[in-house]
Parts: structure tokens; sequence; C-alpha cells
């Protein structure tokens, strides 16, 4: 069993933790509506939340923050998509933004990759 | 019956020539290249066509081109997407994006309410 | 008298004009809840408003957006911020943004020329 | 005593061998040029230091950029803003340029927490 | 004799107006000195005029700036590229940048043309 | 003998490994194309490979991207660009794109550094 998932999991990890210190600890009105804004924009509306989520991939790839990526990544396997729509969804984000994207696309890839092993379905 | 719809032709004859000029005159076989790259990553594969142009449309958002936009509209409404579904698009984009995005949203709309009137569907 | 004010006179008319399409017409809560957000990001709290307009000023001459750079310069100078005050944010946004900020520094300038044409300081 | 300042210890150690490798060693005299306007860009002005160092700390965080935002939370510690008044100005940048800042107000507020740590000024 | 240079020539006077506004009657040593450094980055050094130039115009289209491309195309003729040079650099640039670098790349090959027209060398 | 270049080697590491993930085990035709297109874009044309290496260089620095930075160094190293060349076009790179691009120049003048090492040609 590899310990290669760590990388996720130190995300998830700090993400929670900064997010709690962000929301909990912290008294800005403001900052705690803009999160309740974010996490409200992909439930389900006109488009449903896993086509929503997608959109936040593509979104954080041609913007290149990994880990936008890595949350998003999460949240749209959770949703459904397979790694191959995954990959068909970082094409388009890899032409829409170029090859400065490329470094991203590699942590991505290596995200998804993290994801399966996480998920048990590591074959190696 | 109104000439607003000019702005979206003048866009579109202009993309048309520019294209043209590129594609046809140009002999850069790189630039060509990238030309169909582009083109192929729109085409059905792990995802339809109809989910990458939704895709592309929220990219060309956040990385604030309006011509991108006025092109992804076009192509996400030849495509079958309603105008509640786009505006639940461009309400991701412009949470990814923040208010930076607002005139690219105002653009958007204006241009989805363009779109309505040259298809002849205007009411007003 | 000039009619030189008439690009921001054109750009407030647009700017309401769009804003009410989409927040008196358009239906997105979402959307409605972000232009609240924006709004309300700007109002006395830890940081007086006219703190606040600088800042946003800034952030707009470095994400290079000549749409907000307008408005918050109308907003800046409704807020008291003096010509020499805006040129020395300008600077701090010129060094962060490098030269690549340039045309939107004489978008700027321009715009607060037009501002103090427009209330009837001119004295050309 | 917790040793978590150690980011913020580290991060301060880089800064200031490669501003010597570039500065000292370096002998570009444009690069040194720019490192002298960059420095007399907060020199009080029109504006004085306070203000431009909190201007220099949102335009880092809507250009997103970790290392210039934990320069600009050390100058502006320094310079006398308050933890509320740095949450405020978050706030503005975080409305400005959308959830993607988001990973970099958590680390801007963790930032915060270790100059508090820092100074010894901890109370929990 | 065709009247397509006018947008070129536009540009120049705006440009040039500006700059004097800015240089002449403006005050501000930081934003002056900006502009010196500016002019002298692209002075030769290391490197030559001609190879700073091209960089120049490489940086301007992976930003986006439609005014920063046309100033460098033009530098950049002045300096002796050619065009099947020019569009060399344009493709790296869209290639690094992507397929949002495109409307760009069609405002760079039309200012190419623009520049051939203005020269006297147009046969059309 | 210092074990400073570990951080080119584990970068170059970590690119081939992923490189291979994506083009060996990947199955996207597009991502493919894409990486050749990339590739293509940087081979002897109108402009030859050391010209073409220098632009990815500039570009990658204003676009921020550290991972670029250091792949366009080494083949910009290989094409046989003087570090004092090198320095010059980081000095474009720092005007155009302004000081958000300082702590990338820290990092890429450290990537000069180790390279030298690496090659052997360090005399500390």
């Amino acid at each position: 069993m590899s310990d290669s998932p760590s990388r996720l999991d130190a995300f998830d990890a700090y993400r929670s933790r900064m997010n709690a210190r962000i929301l909990d600890e912290g008294t800005h009105l403001g900052i705690k509506r803009f999160f309740n804004l974010d996490t409200a924009a992909y439930r389900d509306g006109a488009l449903d939340t896993k086509t929503k989520e997608l959109l936040g991939l593509v979104a954080s790839m041609v913007l290149r923050c990994n880990d936008c990526i890595d949350y998003h990544i999460e949240q749209c396997t959770e949703a459904g998509w397979t790694e191959a729509e995954l990959e068909d969804a970082m094409n388009v984000a890899l032409v829409v933004g170029g090859s400065i994207v490329i470094p991203h696309l590699r942590h991505a890839v290596e995200t998804v990759d993290l994801m399966r092993e996480r998920e048990g379905g590591a074959s190696e």
C-alpha cells in the first residue's frame, strides 16, 4: 500500500483547519457570506451540481490554482464524473489556457491517480 | 425591428474575415494546427459538445475575454443551452472570478439578449 | 464647454442599464447576492469606505479592467481622494503590475481629467 | 512555544538571501533600478506608507502571489494596521478576485496568525 | 489608397497625447522613473534591442494587451523583424497562452497588415 | 560539492514521470497533440530554436509559472544563452510584469545558479 494519497490528505486537513479558522474563529461577515455564496453556486439550479463542479474544475485550471484543482477534482469524482470525462474537460482547459497550464495538468492528473488509490481502486 | 444585433454581426464578420486571413492566406503550420486542435477540443468525446461549450464559456468569463464569451455564447445557444442554464454557468464564473468579472457579465448578458433578438424571438 | 466627458457618461449609462437588466429583470438569486456582497464590501467597517475604494482602484488597475477603473475613480473622487493621492495609488499599481498596466494608466489619467471637467472644475 | 513562525522565518531568510544575490552579486542596472523604484513606491508621498502597504497587500492578493502577500502583511503589521483592518482589506480582495483567491486568503490568515505568535502577542 | 491604417494612427496619436499628459504635465516622480526604466529595458545590452522587442511582443500577447501588442509590432518592424519571423513569435505566444490569445492574434495579424499598408507596401 | 541542484533534479524527475504518465499511459488524443504542438513551436523555423526558447522564458516569467521558468532556463542554457543574456531577458520580463514577478525572478536566478553548479562550473 502506497502512502501517495498523503498529499491529498494533507491538503484536505489544511483546508479544513483554515476554513474553520476563517469561518468559526473569524468575525468578518463579508468573508463568511462569500464562502456561503461560493458553496451555493454549486448547488442544483438550472444546472445540476455535477455539471457545475466540472465548470469549477476548468475555471480552476485556466486560472492555474492547484488547490482549487484538487478541491474540484474531489467534488467532480464524488459527483460521478469518470476519469475519461475529467481528462476530456482538462483538454478543454489546456487548449483554452495554453502550455502554461501544463504544470497544472500534471498536478491534476496526479490528483486523479491519488483519488483512485485513496478509494482503494489502485491495482498496483 | 431593432438593429441591436449589429454588435454581434460585426463581431462575426470580423472573426470570419481574420480567421480566413490567418488560415487561408497565412502559411504558419503551427498556427493552423492550433486552430484545428482548438476546434477538435469541443467535438463529442468522453464529454459531448454541448457540455464542452459550456466549459468554454466559463473559461472565457474567468479569463475575461469578451470576444471568446461572444463566440461561446453563440455555440452554447446553438448547442441547446437555455438562457437560465447559461445564467447559472455565468454565476459560477462570477463567483470563481470575482467582481472583476462583472463588466464581462454585463457584456455576456447583453450578448444573450442580442442572440434572442437575432433569432426573432424578441417579444419587445 | 467640451463634450469630452461623454465617454464617462456613456459608461455610466451602459453600466446602469445593464445592472438594471441583471438585477431587476434577472432572476438568478446567486448573481443578485454577489452584487449585494460587492456593494457591502466597500461600506464602512474596520476600514472606512474611502480607504476601501482606493483598494478597489488599485485592484482594478493591476487586474487591468478599464470599466472597473472608471467606476472606482468615480467612487474615489466622491469619497474625497485628491488627484495627487489617486496618482500616488496608481503608481503603486504601476510598480506592482508592470508596464502592461501602462495602457490602463493612460485610461485612468484620462478618466481623472474627464471627472474634473464634468464637475466644472476645468480651468482650460 | 510553538515553532509555527518557521514558515515566515524561512521565507524572510530566503527573500534576504536572494535579494542579496540579485542586488549585491548581480550586475544588471535595470534590475537594481526596478528594486529601488519598488521600494520608493511605498515611501510617504501624497499617500502615506501605511496606506500604500495596504494597497500592496490587496494587489498581491488579487494577483494571487503568496510570497508578496507575506511580505506586505509583515509591512502592514509594522505600519500599524490591526488584524481587523487587514481582514477587511482581505475581504475587498476576495470580492474583487473571487473564490480563486480563497487559497491565498487561507495563506494570508495563517500568516497573520504566525505574525502574532512571532511577536509573542498570542494569548491562547 | 485605403484609410485602413487609421486604427494604428489613432492609437499612435492617443498614446503620444496621453504620454505627454503623464510625463510633461504630470508631477509624479515614480511614474516618470517607471517610464524611463521601461524605455531603458529595450536598449542594447547583453541582448540587442531587436531581440528585446520580440520578447516584449510575446509578453504582450500572452498577457493579452492589444495596445502593448500594437506598440511592440511597430517597434519590431522598425527593428527589422520580418512578417514571417513575427508570425513565428506569435505562434510561441499562442501555444504558451492558449486559445484565449486568439482574439489578440487576430488583432496582431491585422496590425502587421496595417503596418505594411502604412509603409506603402500594400499592393491592393 | 553542494547538493543544491537537487531542486532541479527533483523537478526534472517529476516532469519526466508525469509526462510519461500523460503521454504513454494516457489515451486522450487532443492532449497528446497539444504536447506535440508545444514541442514543435520551439523548433527552428522563421526564428531559430535559441530565440524561441528565450521567448518561452519571458512568457513564463510574466505569466509567473516557476515550473515553466525552470524548464525554459534549462532549454535556454542548452541553446547557448549566457547568464548575462538570460538576466537581460529577465529584466524585460520584470519591467513588463512588475514587482509581482520578483518572487519568480528570485526563483529564476536561483535556477541559473543551480544550473551552473550542476554543470560543474561552480567555483565555490
